[in-house]
């Protein structure tokens, strides 16, 4: 890790962790955690910090913790043995960092467990440090665990803080969304030339790593879009087939973004892909449209669920009412996710500690096909920063399962749906802050209307 | 995962357990191992199969496990639950997998306990796994604990035949190679017009990303070649710096390449650059010249020192016998690590067993300073793989240890040396394989002497 050079986060830090103190009255420690190795030990994946640590600590520094208590911050880390310069370089010191990041004090690792006592934490993903995390704390610590007493306590604080973003963390989520407003232009514009959809992804991620960021995820860059998670990229690209790219940067401070397109490998769109098309970007604009402080995410998903239903009523494939369709969970054989998710240092943001960040506390994950998926259930208030992301899909374990067919069977027709075959996936997705008088759009730079992403391709 | 449609490793794999149970008669048990969480439980790292799997598995099936008995080959893995496929498509199934790795027989994970008596196992370096490894043979399976008994006899006869890559091995490894070259192609003619070292980084991997495959290890691109392991790519380019990148490709089954260039920003060495240069490439060829069954490695090793010593002789830099300053670990402070390494599976391959595979039986590593880095220290023989990367670095670290620095006062011309201040790094790596007449260079194709390199950037 270097600190970067125009760091500052240090005030915004001091004012975290002081909201923090007005939340909970017992001191926290929160680890950064290590790297996993990969084949063998010195080959390790590129360290990523717990999302709680870098929340208050700024720098992913590996193999750290921080003590909070009262407002101020406590950094542990051991400085790099001398013979480490040798092959990593002068490594900033702990307390060239602690002076960065704006601690009132430093110490060594050793240090750690005498200043233990009573502290709440979170578990980290990596499991050697849930072991330490366990170990200093004397209990068990393991995400699978609930959290309990001041850990849930302190759990609830942090996403009390994390739901809404400061202005140091919209600063880097905005440079995030830059970053991969131009990847996806790069996509787009090598779309002509790329013989698989390898190609593609390598223009994208070629930009995210040539801004010295990383991905927020692995990239979902397919043909076969109606594989909602696809990590495959070996099909070749066929002129009259969709392109579905959701790719996303994130910071060397690690905040992310999450955007997804949709266009034509030809660089046209069919008539059938543009009719579904323009029906996912209405009902993507309908969304937006309605997000404000106040307003009700989950009415907002149910939103997109009514004007892709009705769309699919207006061309046919879909009968009855789209209130009918909706409350029977019809616009789900094609759209079966969730609108969207929180978005900030994680892509989907606090999902390490299940539904506690995503949903309100009265409410539970809905058992209906069309709501389950739902990761966002909560009133929005200005600062947070959500996903706005409709899709349509022709799933074939959705679309092919007897049990929804025959329960269906009258609502679609089928007939009408088969010339829509080359729509196999549709999904236009950007990163929606929450301000006082409505919205504003971190990725509206990039082109989402059917033209527009046409001429990109540059194929008209 | 996917099955690549010209999967072919069927009669390589049946081979290699027929050779295996030559060697033990024992049965075995390998596991592949699990993804890593990165922020949390759904955002993972790119999954990697453990080498060791991936050797008589072929295939990088994620949580799954093989049992190797007297040649024959069970494969245990649990079929995707049926409502991932709506989120990961239609997954191969165990029974197909199992018919295109050439299984004898497959079973859910399940009945791996009951199969697992009197197995021998090598430890993976994923820990939920190793938990597992523990639990299904009942005792600790941990990588940090050195193997016994028959997991010792285990890693020893799999390491006898892993050290030398029958034709399916060398046939991924060429590919690794031809596409690595590639890359680093691509990294020369971005060097005009990259701004920082993250941009030579992004031509580099892009090609790599582009043919479908990852990198095998922590690309590094960077003008401060002197910092051996360096992950950062920040720096800003600058006329006068030499970019070293050492960056290599993994194929989707898992084999690694490994090479290294260094190159003027400017397209032009500077007349020191370019004596340091010749030295280094010097060592390179006279290294590999010297290649063939039979040789002892740690005399390559100790060639490269010999011709580094003399080279910096004839430039004034060091003073003396090239052999005595070799003696006198002198050359060390220029040239501290090691020649190479083995290449496989793993850019080092089978790191994750020690020195077991690296060093002969009755060797160990030396505490001599120009020694002590040297990971492979054997015998070579037809079907090695190896690399040679000499090495030239002004590491302050030890240039400016006062102990070094005043043990060698009189052998090093310190005046002389500051002349070569623009030599910060300088690696020439390629991936040697040991034949029967002696030695073919899989990376060839890559340039390597200095006005070719020159011409490659374009700027002459």
């Amino acid at each position: 890790m270097h600190i970067p050079k125009d760091f500052s986060m240090a005030p915004a830090l001091r004012r975290r962790r002081q909201q923090l103190a007005k939340l909970i009255d017992f001191p926290v420690i929160l680890w950064s955690g290590r790297s996993c190795s990969r084949n063998f030990p010195a080959n390790t994946y590129p360290f990523r910090a717990s999302s709680h640590f870098l929340y208050f600590a700024g720098l992913p520094i590996e193999n750290a913790a921080i003590r909070l208590e009262a407002g101020k911050l406590e950094l542990f880390m051991d400085d790099a043995p001398t013979d480490s310069a040798l092959w990593h370089g002068e490594m900033p010191k702990r307390d060239e960092i602690a002076a960065v990041i704006g601690a009132d004090a430093a110490f060594p690792m050793t240090e750690l467990p005498s200043r233990a006592n009573d502290a709440g934490t979170i578990a980290v993903q990596n499991m050697a440090t849930q072991q330490q995390q366990s170990q200093v704390l004397n209990r068990p610590i393991f995400p699978a665990n609930s959290p309990e007493g001041i850990d849930l306590e302190l759990t609830k604080a942090i996403i009390s803080l994390r739901l809404t973003h400061d202005d140091a963390a919209l600063a880097e989520l905005r440079q995030a969304g830059v970053v991969t407003v131009e990847a996806h232009k790069a996509g787009m514009r090598a779309t002509q030339t790329a013989k698989i959809e390898a190609g593609v992804r390598s223009a994208m991620e070629s930009h995210i790593i040539s801004q010295n960021m990383g991905c927020s995820y692995s990239s979902i860059v397919t043909v076969c879009g109606e594989v909602l998670h696809n990590d495959q990229y070996h099909h070749p690209l066929q002129p009259g087939d969709l392109m579905l790219a959701d790719v996303g940067a994130e910071t060397t401070l690690g905040w992310a973004a999450d955007v997804t397109r949709t266009w034509p490998v030809s660089g046209k769109f069919s008539p059938t892909q543009r009719d579904i098309y323009d029906i996912v970007l209405a009902a993507h604009d309908a969304c937006i449209e309605k997000i404000r402080p106040g307003v009700d995410y989950r009415h907002i998903h149910l939103l997109a669920c009514q004007i892709i239903a009705q769309g699919l009523v207006d061309l046919g494939i879909l009968r009855g009412s789209a209130e009918y369709l909706v409350e029977m969970d019809v616009h789900a054989l094609f759209f079966p996710h969730g609108i969207g998710h929180l978005l900030g240092l994680d892509v989907h943001d606090m999902e390490d500690l299940g539904d506690l960040a995503g949903y309100e506390e009265d409410r539970v994950r809905s058992h209906r096909f069309g709501l389950g998926y739902l990761r966002l259930n909560r009133l929005l208030s200005a600062g947070m920063l959500v996903t706005i992301e409709p899709g349509f899909y022709q799933v074939p374990a959705i679309l092919n399962d007897p049990t929804l067919r025959s329960k269906h069977q009258n609502l679609v027709n089928w007939d009408k749906l088969e010339k829509f075959a080359d729509v196999r996936g549709i999904r236009i997705e950007d990163d929606v802050l929450v301000t006082q008088k409505g919205t504003e759009i971190l990725t509206a730079a990039l082109p989402n209307k059917a033209e527009e992403v046409e001429d990109l391709i540059g194929a008209n």
